[in-house]
Parts: C-alpha cells; structure tokens; sequence
C-alpha cells in the first residue's frame, strides 16, 4: 500500500532551536531513499507503507541517539484505492483550480 | 522502541457520517490486541514501533475494503529514552497537578 | 459558529517535562468557563469560535508568561451545519456501534 | 501576538474530490491579505492571532456555504518570544545546515 505523509519531528529537551534535529531528519529520509518536500511545519514524501514506517522510525532512533530525550511527532497519512495520486499532483490540482477561476473583483 | 500513538482516521467519500469506519477501526486495534483510549477526536494507545504501525496499516486495509476509496489520517507520536511513561501516567501527572494547585481566585 | 476543538500545547525550551505548563492550560480553559475533556494527547472542548480562539490564544499567552520562549500546538477543529453534534455525541455514536455489532470472531 | 500557521481543512460529505474547497480556502486566505505557501499537506501564513483565525473562521464559513456538510481541519500553530522567526526563517535555517553538512558517505 502506497502513502503519503506529512512527518513534523519535534525535539523535546534539547532548548528552543529544533533545526539540528529537523535536519538530522531530512538527511535520514534521504538516506533511506524518499524524495522530499520541505516546507515550514514538516517535510512531505510517499512511498511504500512500510518503507515509510521504518523510515520514521528511524529519525526518531536517530533523533534520540543525537541527545533529545523526547520526541512529539505529528503525521498526516493519505492512502487511496479509487486512483494514484502524487504529492506533485495534489498542488497541482490545487494550482490548475486557482489559474483556471481568478477570485474576481468580489 | 515503545511509541504512544493518538490516531485518527478519517475516511472520505463516504459522505458526512464516518462513525461505523471509526468503530471498524476500534474493532482492528482490539483484535490487534491494544487496549485503547477512545476520546471525540482520536483513539490513543501505545506499544512497540512495528507492531504499532502494522495496526495502523490494517484500520486503512479493512476501511478502504470497507468502502472508503481514500482516508485521510492523523496522528501523533510519543518516544521518550528518558524514562517509561504510560499514556495512563501522562494523565495522571496532570491531573495531580490541577489537584495540588487549585486555580484560586488569582 | 459552534466548533469543536481538539488542542494539544507543547512548550518549547522548557526542559523535557511539560506538565506544568498543560496543567496551566487546563485552568486557563476551565477560567473560561468550557468544560473539557483531558486526554493523553489533547485537551477536547466545544463551544463558540471566538471564544474557542480566544481561550487558544490565553493559553499561548499564560504558558509564554510562565516561562516558555516558544509554543508548538497542535489542533483539529470540526464544525458542521447538518446537525448538532457535542463531543459526547461523538464518543456515544462509535461505542452505540461498538455494543450493538461485536467483532465476533472473524 | 504573531502566530505561524499551517492550516488543513478536509471537508466531509462532498465525495472523495476535495480539491475545489481546497482551493476556495485558498482565495479567501488571498484576499483576507495573507501570503501563502501551499503544500501537498496544508498551507501555511503567519500573522496576528485574531486576524489569522478570523480567516480560518471565513474558510469554514465559506466552505460550508459552498456545500460541505461537515468539516475537519487541522492546524498547526507556533508562537514564541524569544525572537521573531518568519516561515522562510525557518525553511531556510534547515536549508542552511543541510549545506553546511552534507550527509557524507556514512
């Protein structure tokens, strides 16, 4: 089964600044192959439902072995059976509806 | 590793009343055999990272068998290497506090 | 507008225990005059959306009062114009289907 | 107070398309005057905490007068006062560590 998630790793017991741990997170799901999508609550990938799992698990094993003794993490999961559906082309359905009816003037 | 977990699984095109694919869910994650805290906006339970996943996997498999062509999850997920806390021990710690230290008129 | 709200504060840079500033939460709420629902992963309640953002916005203010530099909540928000639905109506209508259809054993 | 926000608004009894109320959203954070940063998982803005929720509160509104029954929305709110910290800030403090130091071979 394929999905595709939203992961938001956060830290806790490691002071204000979460960058490091975030980043620690980025390079792990390169590593393990993911392509993904950044942004500025969490990082968007898909791929196979187990791939995936083990994937997080490994940033939170990661996260810990880097001195944060708690993590709160929050996910998004989206799977489909009715057709295939990319992160890619859910902002582009999003992108096409809004080229396609401008807001107009009220 | 042992993870927390709140999930929350909303099926979608199956109109505005998703209450029997919740409660499908709850039958998954009994069989699965975690006993789980069910409150308005999600279901917490807790146990191994794998086993975890894998029950989370099975409510999307039997709910999209069920008839739900896409669902939409979300969850949250607590590791801690610091010390044990049950999701029984995270409510309790919260709850001595509002004991201990009424509100008071200030 | 009447919505019902899930709310789960996490201090940021307070140290690994976050408890204190939770609990803060829970007076804030109940200040407010809403009847909450605790559980491991948030804090469920209901009432008017201005009132609803406005007790948010308290806790956010109080908790960075308390001491914490930075705040990460997390929310899910539900509103529907079909019919009335409290937070108990929600927890009665999965258990209603969980009593009358048990899983047997298949 | 100054709020980042991700905001994620799932309709409910619509079918499995959701894209249209999707992209309503989206004009109405436009012409409430934010500048957004859509994703495959939500949209993200900052600004003040009333303004910000008011335009949360008018997407509801909207989405339900379009013909949505039902509404889930998830949210994701950061406030801090130790400094401020705009949503490229944060995008790019990850980018700037990635660059720094490249996973390497191992």
């Amino acid at each position: 089964m394929k999905v595709s998630v939203e992961l938001c790793v956060v830290p806790l017991g490691v002071g204000v600044s979460v960058g490091d741990h975030v980043a620690t997170c980025q390079r792990v799901l390169a590593e393990e192959g993911f392509e993904v999508q950044m942004h500025a609550y969490g990082t968007n990938f898909e791929g196979e439902w187990d791939a995936v799992m083990a994937a997080v698990r490994r940033c939170h094993e990661v996260v810990h072995a880097n001195g944060a003794p708690r993590i709160f993490t929050s996910m998004k999961l989206g799977t489909r059976t009715d057709r295939e559906q990319s992160l890619d082309d859910k902002i582009d359905s999003i992108r096409a509806r809004l080229d396609d009816t401008p807001p107009g003037p009220d």
